[in-house]
This record gives structure tokens, sequence and C-alpha cells, in this order.
């Protein structure tokens, strides 16, 4: 089911995919790797497990996908709040030294931007550079660019958001970046929380008419009158204050409402994840309906420094 | 030193003072209350230990202090995400019905919003009802008072924030209560990172001139060269925010800005916390600067703009 | 891979099998469940996860497994050190009451044997009683018999140890059993070291000629010369004092030893868990040598008080 | 309170006093261990917060409390399962190195005898050797001792266990150390019981005459009925065969037994800590009957190979 999945999205999606491959034995962990790029996958993330509790004991685990995954590019997930193994910066640089293959961290840690600003400072000190793109469902996406990230790769009802905030960012317009970005603050603070951050997110794209439905697979919940209450509140001031931006907030209260993503055809779209710079961000969020595994996405459009002719 | 911490902030704060004694004996925990009380507090709060587990643990737990405490008005704080003690809505209603000290609850279940609708639906019905104060940093302060929460009694460096959101809630201003709450929010969200909030706050409060300096104890750090810049770029655009709404936003990068608390005389302050209900909200936010003990405060006096005569 | 383990024990298992069965999701639960059943299981377990924090939520929880498996025979798991899920006693005989199917406890709260009596005292009462079958490495086995406890299922490198323990104190021959858990107690207490067991019982079952090497899949470890000079001294000593109390130790410093299990002709076994009372206990301790997913036994060989003619 | 219980325990004690200092601020940390040399302390203890994550943080928290201690000789606590802080060997080293007012390790982490191998090939190949006595009950006191530790700092009905462990061992007569280990095996597994092990030990203690009774403070609980039976058991084989090894057990189900300590005469006691090595072990256990702090107790005899002329 799992595959079922990556094939779907790969085949939609006009931005490369990421499919987080974690799992306790490392054959199991291989195998849907390597089943993961053969239905067109870009690349797959590996999250260090809550058993990893001294920094020696961090490097050598991941020597072990480095050796599993071959060739196969993956992604180091550092997300303490989840994972509960806090990596220090001199771990990551040294999993990026010891393993060739590590191209991009998925930033997570809470508050960890101080760990972007070191990670860039090695890197332009000769460390190899890897991209960041971060997580924590874009709560600190903004300061998170100023300090040197990529971009994002996370889930939210509103993945335009990332994509404006990191254009904006990208461009050196930050007063741009940051009015996107207050605008939808209200709304992202109320998807990070805990436990419901999915419900909220498969409420929001279906009445968006991006997915069919909203229900969540057992034991996930869905969210009771009063919260769709909140939602609608928030959305209709975030609409309200997007608009005064010129932008399109496209919500409505009546669905289907303009359908998601709006592009009719797709951008080509990189194969695979390479030691490149990752440059833009995420335009689409898939996270699978159930409890098992997440599908996240992330934009490799082009290079920052040398846009396309 | 606890309790000169106690003396100093009753003989000064313009509401109620409410002092935390949890502490893992009770024989510690009675002492610290009623010293506290002879100081000028008007309650004492109690958070469960994380040993508790089940709910008649949780129960059980409670008569001890509201024994210990006699006729002390107690406190209940529900704040999962530090105490890991998940409390049931059955379980906060079988000790407000148990201990009759028990006045009121101090909200943090994050998210657990939910929980204060059940809890007004059942004093609706019936069941005694207690003062409902939230906490978290006023993450959902709006959120919450929409729900039957009485106000706030949490840390935060404008407590102005919480005064004027309740006061327009309460009035029935939700449009302007959902704008200045907006205002507030990047903010709100950045001082909300774990570990990271009490810096912050006393960095804040020592550029308002409302403390004489920013240093925590150790192990307590410091806000770094990068997050002051973080935060004076989001307490310009606030400022901005602010005035647009014609509020006073008085943050300068000048110091000293205007002093705080701003009140030369303080009002009439009520000596003991009563069954009555908590219907306003802090006024002050007065937070010990070791990792010791908080020392929080309640308002339940009176809006802000209509000063007594 | 999972279901080639359960095809080939229950193949040759003189026991019934149950199969844990926890998962995420419960279409997932329910798949393996019924795989398993065909492949021969007698029945399946599910633990509780770790997600679960109040009463309330423990007994809804324990709705959908009871649901999804329809008529298969489930066992209930407590097991809080490892699921950090405590279930009251009363929260048991809930789930007891509401679910028809759930014929078995194991046990291995710690310490937890007043729970033990609980039950029992409440099926004398009334309650529907359930077998109770006690995990731990049996650390606790003969004290947990008398409390009530009906036998073992648990991993443990002398598999007799707790078949002889169980059927010593189920012939009311006390000091005989004490004499042998007393024989064994110093090896119990060294396998029961947390992160070590599984490499310790292979490191055995290899020397002991159960099975055909000691490796642990990645990332188990094995046991170092300082462990293994430990675990033979330990285990010389064990083989004398059963050599005093009349038993062959079988054990011996040149492999191939004894073959185990010993029987040449396994006596039947009944084909699925029943409401019955379990009465006799694990003869045979098969724990999958990767981390995935455990398969363990348990043997009801005879009822209680109605011994074979 | 806690200086009225280090002045008692001193006052009275025939071995050197440890005092726990551990403390959420370093000033109170520096107060209270000042206070307790003051009242006769040989030294003291601090164990890692549970914030500490990351290697580098283990070691920069241990230079503050080696700076507010100054002269004083404390003990660096390894306690995993506890403190929930993994202290890898080079970690323990360097602040070994780092901190010359460092002298013992108290080692709990289980299993951990690797660590203690690890710490005695580092101090023979040149690093600074530390004292390192043993915690967890005494659970692996034999094992531990064989690894190249020096003694025993815990708690345990039966501290002569630990002497006379110690003291075989340290004459080279192993089998008659695992002898007494052995005897006293089951017991040790008893009252080794996560949350109960306080309440098992006042009450033996009682038993024994060494304290006037066995209550704890709220919220600790005393041992039921049940509970005492299966002590009365143990203990009753464990005196059988303590006396076939030709020792005392002195047990008796008549009270008062023989009075505890049995010296009359306490030997002369070391003032303070300091860098030679520890080499005998714990002659009594004196752990404060609340929760609030524990005083342990370690002898510090005689050199290992070079006893006193």
């Amino acid at each position: 089911e799992n595959l079922q999945v990556v094939e779907r999205v790969t085949a939609r999606a006009p931005v490369p995919i990421v499919v987080g491959v974690s799992a306790p034995g490392f054959a199991a962990m291989g195998a849907l790797a390597r089943a993961s790029m053969d239905k067109g996958a870009a690349g797959v993330m590996v999250a260090p497990p809550s058993s990893l509790k001294t920094d020696g004991q961090i490097v050598s685990y991941y020597h072990n996908p480095a050796e599993t995954l071959g060739e196969l590019p993956f992604v180091q997930q550092d997300f303490p709040l989840v994972t509960d193994v806090v990596v220090p910066v001199d771990v990551i640089l040294k999993i990026v030294e010891d393993c060739p293959t590590c191209v991009m961290l998925k930033h997570e840690d809470w508050p960890g931007r101080d760990k972007i600003s070191a990670l860039r400072k090695a890197s332009d000190a000769g460390a190899r550079r890897i991209s960041i793109l971060c997580g924590n469902g874009g709560l600190f996406l903004l300061e998170e660019m100023l300090r040197g990230a990529d971009g994002a790769m996370t889930g939210f009802s509103f993945p335009e958001m990332m994509a404006d905030v990191v254009s904006a960012a990208n461009a050196g317009e930050i007063d741009r970046a940051r009015d996107l970005f207050d605008a939808y603050m209200p709304f992202i603070r109320y998807e990070a929380q805990p436990g419901m951050g999915l419900a909220i997110r498969k409420h929001v794209l279906a009445e968006r008419g991006a997915i069919a439905h909203a229900t969540l697979r057992k034991p996930g919940g869905s969210l009771n009158a009063a919260a769709q209450a909140e939602v609608a509140a928030l959305l209709a001031r975030q609409a309200a204050r997007l608009a005064d931006l010129g932008c399109c907030g496209f919500w409505s209260t009546r669905r289907p409402p303009r359908p998601w993503p709006p592009n009719s055809a797709p951008p080509s779209r990189p194969s695979t994840l390479t030691n490149a710079p990752i440059t833009s961000t995420c335009r689409a969020s898939c996270q699978s309906c159930g409890p098992t595994r997440s599908i996240q996405c992330a934009t490799r459009a082009r290079a920052r420094f040398r846009p396309p002719p």
C-alpha cells in the first residue's frame, strides 16, 4: 500500500518526491527505498530511532542506512520533538562527511535556527554543503530562510504559503515575505496543534477540493463542529488579508472551490536528488491518510543564483 | 528566597497573586503555601506529579493537597506537556466535587479547548463552576475565551495583550479582539519556543524598562545576536500594526521606553480567591528569574479602559 | 516474513502459539491476525499504543481490535515499562466485560502482583475469569503463581525452568518450586538486563544446540568476550545446583549438547484459545531474531482441577 | 531538615558519608554542599539533569558544579534509568580530565559493566584513576567487582551483603563471594522492584530493629499483607542458606532482632574523600525516609593491594 501511494503521488506531482523509509530493520528500509525509487521517488529520508542517545551512537547508526541504501541519495531528518534524539551540529557534519549520499537535512529541531547558521558557516568554511529544507508546519519558515535554509518540506493546508514565502525571500523581498507569512500566521499556529494537524489539514484540503474527503483512518479523529467553526473564522480573515496583499486567497465557503494544484501542465521534474543546491520549495504536500508513513515533497527547481535563461 | 519574591510581588502587584507550591512532599507544600498566604498571596497552585498515571491515582493525589492546605483556596494546574499527566474532564470534575477548596483550573492542555467546552457544559448542568484561566503563553487565548474561559494566567512579554484581548472578548467585540490578537501573533509564536521563552521574555521586559536586566540564573541562557535581531524585526512590525489599530504599541529601540506597569496607583486588590467567577485577566506577569518556582498573577478586577473612579 | 516465522513455529511447536499483532493501523492488525490464524496460531496478542493516557482512552482503544478481529481470541498485553500505558484493574475488567473475545492477560506490569490478586478476587466474585500468563523473563514467576497466575509466556534461555516451576506450584509443592526457581535466579536476573536479553538468550540457545547460530539482525548486537565469560560462570554454577536438586541441568561447554526441545513426539496441541482456563505453561520460547515482531508460545494442556484421566 | 539528617548520620556512621546535592540551580547546590561538609560529610554527589542530551552538553554541565563547589570533592552519578542521560565513557573521562575535584563515579548504568572495564583500561593507560562504587541495589555487584569496581554505594536491607561480597572479592575468594551473593539474590531481586524498594527496605530494617518504624512519608506507600508474606518467605530461606554458609543470617520473626549496625565501637573514619583509591565498600545504608534527598555512604578503608602496615 505504501508503494501504491508513492506511485500515485510521483505520477502526478510536479516536484521531486522524498519518501520516508525509517524502519526498525535495515532490510525493510532498503527494500522500501529501492521500490520507492523504482516508482519515481527522487530520494528517501531516514530519521534516527529514539534508542540512540550519545553522539557516537548517532554517527554509527547513519553508517548503516548509508551502506544499505548504496547509491540512493538520502535525507537526514532532525526532529527531536518526535524522535527524542538531539543531534548536535558536529554530529550532522560528521554524518555528511562520512556519508557522501547524505544530500539534505530536513530541519525540524525547535528552536534550532542556530543549527542552520552553524551549518552554513561550516560549509562556507569548506565542509560539504547540503540542502536544508525546513519542517514543523512552516511555523518559523521566514526566520529559517534568513538563516540560510533552502526551502520547506512539510505539511500545511496552503502549500502556496511556503512557495510564496520562499520565492519572496530568495528574491530579497523580505518585507513582502513577512507580509505573506504574517497573513497565514494565525492558521499556521492553528494547524500546528499536536495531534490535530492532520485532521485540520485534511479538512481544509477537502474544503478546497484538493482531496475527495477528510476522513482519517482509525484511530485518527475528525474535526468536531466547534473546531470547524474555529477554522472557518480563521480562514475568512486569512482570505481578506491575502486579498489586501493582492493575493488570491481562494478560500470559499461554497464548495467545491478552485481545484488544487491549479496548474494543468506540470513543469518538468528532475528525477533524482543530487548534491547540487536545492533552492526552491515544496509546492505540494501529500501526507498519506493513515498513521503509517508519510510521503513528502520538495522542489529543486533551479539553482539559486543561476536562474534559467 | 521564594518567600522574598512572594512578598515583593504581592506588595506591588495590582492583582491577586497565585503562588505555585507543587512539591514532592506535602509537608513542604503546606509550609510554603501558608507562608505565601501570610505574605499576601490570594491562593496557591498545585500541579500533579508526573508519577501519576491512572484516573484514580490523579483523584486520590488531589485529596492530599486539599487536606494539607486546609481552608486555603487552590488552583488545579492541567499542563500535560510538562507534567506528562493527562487529566480527563471527568477527573477534573471529580476533584472539583471532592475538594471544595479547588476554586480554579489553570488550563494548559494543548490542544484542550474541548475540555473548556465540556467543563462549562457540566457547570451549566449543575456541577460547581470554577474559574478557568489559560496558560501556554496565550497562544490560543482568543479561541479559549470563545469556549468559555475567564481569562489568562501566563507569561508573555506584553501582558497588555492578554488584558486587551480578554476585555474585548468579554465586551462582545470579537473582531476587535481578533485584530489585537493577530497583531501580537507572530511574537506570541516566537516567545512560545520551548526552552527559549524565559530568555526572550526577560530580554523584552528589560528593553521595555520593566526589569533592570535580562540575565537568567545558570543554567539559563541568554539571547544571542541573531535571536535579538529576530526579536527586533518582529517587534518593529508589531508596533506598526498596533498603531494602525489605535493602540500604543510602546516599543522603542531607544531605552528606557515607557515604564511598566504604567499605573502609578494600583487598584484595590481582593485578598483571597473565592468561588465567585474570576472574569478578568492577567495584568501583570511576574516570573521569577531562576528555574525554581514561578509566581504568577491574575486579575479579577475590571476592564482596562474603565479605571475605577 | 512474519508469516513464514509463524508457519515454521506452529508446525513444530508442541504448544499453542500466540502471535503479537500490535500495529498502528487496524487494517494491518486484522490482516496479520487472520493470516496468522490460517497458519496455525491459537490466538493473537494486542498491546496498547503509548499514545493512550486515560482510563477511558484505553477502554475505547480495545473496542477497535475486538471489532477488527471478529471471532478471533485475543490476549491483552499489560506491559507498562515498554508501552508506558498504565492499565488499572478496573480498566482490565471493563475490557474483559466489553470484549468477550479477550481470553487472556499477558501480565508484565512490574511490580504488579497486586493486580493478579485483584483480578482473581474479581473473578471469584462473578467477573468472567480470564487466563493470566506472566512475562518479564520470569523474574517473579513463583510469586505470581502464588497470587493466582496460570503460567508463563515469556522468553528465557531455559524454558524448562518455567515449565518446572509452574508444574511444581500447581502440584502444591511450593518448596520444590522455590528450590528450582532459586537455582535459576542468578541467570534469570542476568538475562533480564535491558537491551541485552535477546543477545544473551540467543547465545545460550545456540550453545545448547537449539538454534543454529546466535547472530542478531542489525542493529542488534552480540555478546562480547567479557559477557560470555560472565554467562559461562553463572551457568556452571546453575548446572551444579540443578544436579543437587536431581535435575538434569544439561549445560555443557562441549557443543552440541542435548537437542531442544527434547520431546521427539510432540503432544497433541489444541488449535485455538478458548475461554476455558489455561493452566499449564510455556514449554517453548521462540522469539524471532529481528526486532520486528515476537512470536510467543503458551501451553494450555489440561484443566487445572480436572486432570486428564 | 536535609542538614539535620546529614548531621545525625555523620555523627553515627562508621564510614564516610556522601551527600547528594543535585539541584536545579547552582546557588542552591553550592549552599547545600558547603553546609553538608560542615556537618561532617566526606563529599557530595551530582547527577546530570535530564535536560542534557548531547555529549557536549554533559561535559559543559559538569564544569558548573566543579566551579561552584570549589575545592569540595564530588562524585559523578551515572544513572541513566532515572536521569535519562546516557553518558559515554569518553564523556566521563573528559569530565575527570577537566575537573580535578571529581574523585569518584557512582556507577548505576544498567547494563553498564563494559563502562567499568573501559574506564579501568583508560586509567591503566594513563588517565587519572577515580574510584568506582556501584549502585542499583547491588543487583550486579559481583560481576561489577570482577570488572574493576571498588565497592558499592547503594541501598539494600542487608548492607552486610555488600561488605561481605566486596571483602571476599577483594581477597580473591571468588567462589565464596558468589556463594554469598547467590544466597541474597532472590531478595536483592525482590527489593529492586521499581517504586517498591524503599517501602521494602524500611519494612525489613524495622523488622531487624535498625529503625524505629517503617512508615514512609506521603505519597510513599507501605507493604500490604501479601507483600509482607512474600518478604517473610524469602527471608526465611535466605537465613537458612546463610547459616549453611556459616554466616549469621540474623533474621528472626521475633523482634527486635540484633541491633544494627552491630559494631559498638565504630572504626575511625576519614574526613574527606581524596583521589586515593576507594577500595572497601558500604557498610551502612542510610536513605532518608522522604522522597527529597538521599544520603549515601561509602567506606574507603584501605588500598586494595597495599593493605596498611
